[in-house]
């Protein structure tokens, strides 16, 4: 007999074949039995009735226990009530295991019980679907990525310095070298990469020992960094429109059933398809202050600064051309004022927040190094970044994209501690 | 003009396009400057007449350096005796940057000043072609994956407890949490990921702090980590074949170029391509015995047996079931011979040894902890591993395959060190 997947079904009508699975519930009713099977594509009832399957059998499935696994036979039959479409007439069962009392039961228990069951939790429809939501997003933004040309250039994760600020470092004693420290982007290293294969992407974990204790925090997350010769802040921001609209339909594509599932509001999402705003970083301040915002010329934003934002807008929009001071040193100054950075922060509607941030590169070794000096860097220890700008400098632009994030507003899951099979936080290392 | 990539210049034959990129080398003979420009994706020899271009651009590519930064214009030309089969007839020049003079060139470096300069020694041809196909055979791989079903569940870095031993592991201070250490594996993880999604990878960068300093061996390197429910040892072993061969036919259709500029011997990896062999460990050791090793029944091989084993095969083979002893506690113990593991090792031909380690799971929660018990292990830290044979524990396996090792056997370059952007190695954290 064949064995089969569940999100493969359709393809079996009438026909009969093996599941092997576990058991997500189950109801009975004299002489027959509903068995909910899930196989982690997908889940169908299957129908345990006695004259079927003799005396010995229907008493197996009466020992059935919640998340106990079973290789099930059966013929699949079409039933219009069925999530699937189908439903399974059971011809025989083995059971492999019967399951002890499953821990997390359809009581509402807390979230420090369920992140304790991490490795339990994850087997719930909600968590199951947020699963496959990552999965697809991943696989949609290298499938963007590979389209267009760019190469995978995997950038260190112990590196010697840092990218952004040291007071949120991991710090780790490597051999007589002294210290590494974990990575928290790949971008300069990717800036290598250009020179090299001239559209260049990472994709790997990044690590901020963040001591917030946000929803939109976790110590350990994954970016994706893209680096491109030859382009522009314009272009930058273009291209990275193309990406999350391509992510977004393939997200709509590909996952309508956990979208479901997740109570998604799918309307919503089809609407961000569409061409994305741009405001400055000067409008941006005097649309907060016109809603009532206390913000100030110069003051970074924050998590309820973009909320404020977003509330008038179906679409992502990127705030551009943010003052130098509260910007990285590696950003390109505008040459038509000094003052400010060729950068970019895109922001997702639905109060979702910062999903991507970008910028053109500085490329003028002086210009850069002066920077540089400006932010009390150690010249010698970035030297290997300044020769970029020695030996065959170029335009050159990226971003790096939040994956939590970016699952986060696809799902519509708020918190993005759901949005990684286990996630880290200032007070969270286990399981 | 059209703004192109010189991988596609055969669809431009006969039209003016503009390229973008860095001069690789040049020549000159009178009136006619030939100059090799690469812009990342492939090179091509562009030429500059004087009489086509007139004195003023004439002199400003007498400027050029190696490594300086261009755009050129000009006319694709068809050339029987161009690698690409094409030149450039130049028409205008704008000079981006003149580089400084760079520090590799074409003379000898030492290992260490390469390493040093590794920022720069990526745009090499070489480095250029393993870095291409790296990205080749990721990609491949997640091909293979996502065609087969398997989903993407990206495992934890950093971990509370070690997966395969303690002495090799990088140790991270975390808030007040104490030590979290960077995983060496995810596979533990990737088995609560198969209790929920069937069949599950990981790809990501995983630590081991050995002070080995062979030429296979790096603190930091890639790993992809695949776990399936409801497979055992044999199909486990037929599904790595599938992988690994279809990766092979993966870098021979994308990377002919690469290949033949890495100088690989195609017709070796093309014999590779077919049925892979099957030995015990048993079998191994007398084998080696056979061709006068000194190995003994019990012992580990070494890198000097895995390179004797391998004199004598085309295709990779697999040796399967191994002492317990000299085997990770997870591995399921063979039920005819409780002293053995129901593992495999994957060794590649032509002396590139281990690529991959597999096993089935040991998936009964009794014989598991007593082995764990053996092992002297901290019950309490592994329960949630446990925990996976108590709430439906199915029959499972999974492998790991190191990346680095992979792209080695593919380019057959001997040092994994130039399989990876920026190495890092007991001696080696820069740049």
């Amino acid at each position: 007999m064949r064995k089969i997947y569940l999100k493969e079904i359709e393809k079996y009508d009438g026909k009969e074949v093996l599941v092997e699975g576990w058991i997500r519930n189950k109801r009975s009713s004299g002489k027959i039995q509903f068995l909910i099977l899930r196989d982690g594509t997908d889940e169908i009832q299957a129908v345990a009735f006695l004259p079927n399957i003799g005396e010995e059998k229907f008493k197996l499935c009466e020992q059935l226990t919640m998340e106990s696994s079973v290789k099930i036979s059966g013929t699949v039959r079409p039933d219009k009530r069925a999530p699937s479409g189908y439903e399974l007439d059971i011809t025989d069962i083995e059971i492999l295991q019967i399951a002890d009392e499953f821990p997390i039961q359809k009581k509402e228990h807390g979230v420090t019980f369920l992140l304790d069951n991490r490795h339990l939790w994850l087997r719930s429809r909600r968590q199951n679907s947020l699963l496959k939501i990552r999965h697809t997003v991943y696989y949609a933004i290298c499938e963007y990525l590979n389209q267009n040309g760019f190469y995978r250039f995997d950038s260190p994760i112990l590196t010697p310095n840092a990218c952004e600020g040291t007071t949120t470092l991991f710090e780790v004693p490597y051999f007589d070298e002294g210290s590494a420290f974990l990575s928290q982007s790949g971008q300069l290293y990717l800036e290598t990469g250009i020179m090299s294969l001239g559209k260049v992407y990472d994709f790997g974990p990044t690590f901020r020992a963040e001591k917030s204790k946000t929803r939109k925090h976790l110590t350990e997350f994954w970016m994706m960094d893209a680096e491109m010769a030859f382009v522009e802040h314009k272009k930058n921001m273009k291209i990275q429109e193309d990406l999350i609209r391509f992510v977004i339909r393939y997200v709509l594509e590909k996952n309508m059933n956990e979208l479901e599932i997740l109570e998604r509001d799918i309307a919503q999402l089809k609407k961000a398809d569409a061409p994305f705003k741009i405001i400055t970083y000067k409008e941006m301040i005097e649309i907060l202050q016109a809603k009532g915002s206390k913000i100030k010329y110069g003051d970074d934003m924050g998590a309820q600064e973009e909320e404020m934002l977003t509330d008038d807008s179906d679409v992502p929009f990127f705030v551009e051309k943010w003052p130098k001071e509260i910007k990285a040193f590696y950003m390109k100054l505008d040459r038509e004022n000094p003052d400010l950075s060729l950068c970019a922060d895109l922001i997702a509607p639905e109060k979702f927040g910062e999903i991507i941030g970008g910028s053109e590169r500085e490329d003028d070794y002086d210009v850069l190094k002066s920077r540089m000096a400006e932010e009390n860097m150690t010249i010698k220890e970035y030297q290997w970044y300044l020769d970029l700008r020695k030996y065959g400098s170029v335009p050159h632009s990226g971003f790096g994209v939040g994956l939590e994030r970016l699952i986060g507003w696809m799902s519509g899951v708020k918190h993005i501690r759901e949005a990684i099979p286990f996630p880290r936080m200032i007070n969270r290392l286990t399981p």
